[in-house]
């Protein structure tokens, strides 16, 4: 089959925010990113795109084969592996339905897609199932959070708040709490703290700003001996993500 | 000070591998980077770019202020913070000094720079001192290796060794042993590994081909509840850096 036109200004279309807003779709690109889409949401699936020789892992929806030329003007990244998707973009998360992760992993305005894509991909890794971001977080379905995600976004529950004292709010209703602000300059030692994990709220604070304030709220730090301040928010995430794996499995 | 066309040229060779090879220079870019470049070996600078209003943290070398439209064509970064050093390379590490590391932390063909810079600021804000690099790893001054590590480069010991076997020898001659290899896939649960810190060595594989063979060695993974797999060289290392900080701690 023959891409449309139409079609191909839709699909670059997508590589904005206004664009993904204005059709309710979204691009996922690689093999592996497809994938993921593919297992946890074939549904949502509007056409392939591939370069010959390459197919989607299922057969959910059509697959246009395109030259490279073709490709690779469609594509955000250089060297690419001749397969994207087009799918709609999932509904945000009924908050109504009850978590059932241990503890919850929140986002407040963590705007770095890359940044982004590695905490809900290593998130995932570690057992979570829920993502809670606050207004002023990157957009999940965006092409680079996508990559960077690996298209983990599309089999984790991500719900969205107004900002850090309503998902709080949310939170204690569903009996969670208290809740720890990661803080890369103060706070208890993260490996002191035995019921951190507890069904308690971590939130890893933007990359600029940091976490935000909340009343009543701790904070919780990674001691760094080295006195070299240089985590990012992903990997503070990954080292507050699998120190809970630790502790449930040793 | 005016900057010197021929000057301008040398910085922008300085981007690649050859450049940097040719002249024994490399450029480090932002305000951290060049600070932790000046706070190293400050006698390693040859001179600074910036834009009017910024100024190098030490003077120690020629400053040259430019104009935005020249800064941008020196810069590899879109939005930098109009702050450059061009630098002499450090000499490789002298492999007969004694490490001091209470473990050694080997790099087997990291190749991907991003990767290797977090690697090396995590290792430096974990408390080591040394890395230890395979021949085919990525070139730790590089531009984008310099910009991910945030310049702890200057102030690392980084040892170069021909392949894994010659590491391990040369590591065995200190008395570190056993090694390591990090496995995404397979091996001993690395929260289960009672000395895996002590005076061992652990390796790091790189992100397409993993960690190479060793006769003698012993496999270690990262549990992974959530069954993705899906930590790049980066995070598994900034997990085995940060495990190693908790049992010092607590």
């Amino acid at each position: 089959m023959n891409l449309a036109r139409a079609q191909q200004t839709l699909l670059r279309s997508l590589y904005t925010r206004h664009g993904r807003k204005k059709s309710g779709l979204c691009v996922a690109e690689g093999i592996r990113s497809v994938g993921e889409l593919c297992a946890a949401i074939p549904d949502a699936v509007e056409f392939f795109v591939c370069l010959p020789g390459v197919r989607p892992p299922v057969d959910c929806a059509p697959v246009y084969e395109v030259s490279e030329s073709v490709f690779s003007s469609l594509s955000a990244t250089v060297n690419g592996q001749g397969l994207l998707a087009v799918a709609r973009i999932p509904a945000p998360a009924d908050n109504s339905i009850v978590p059932m992760d241990p503890y919850l992993l929140a986002l407040d305005r963590v705007g770095d897609p890359g940044n982004f894509g590695t905490i809900c991909r290593t998130a995932k890794a570690s057992g979570l199932q829920e993502l809670w971001l606050t207004t002023g977080s990157v957009d999940p379905y965006g092409d680079k959070a996508l990559r960077a995600g690996l298209g983990s976004q599309f089999s984790m529950r991500i719900r969205f708040f107004a900002d850090l004292q309503s998902l709080a709010e949310a939170a204690n209703a569903f009996g969670y709490g208290p809740v720890w602000l990661t803080d890369p300059h103060q706070g208890e030692n993260l490996y002191h703290v035995e019921d951190l994990y507890r069904k308690s709220v971590l939130v890893i604070g933007s990359e600029g700003a940091g976490v935000g304030e909340l009343a009543g709220a701790s904070r919780v730090t990674i001691p760094m001996p080295g006195n070299f301040e240089s985590l990012n928010a992903a990997q503070a995430a990954t080292i507050f993500l699998f120190e809970a794996v630790r502790r449930q499995f040793s």
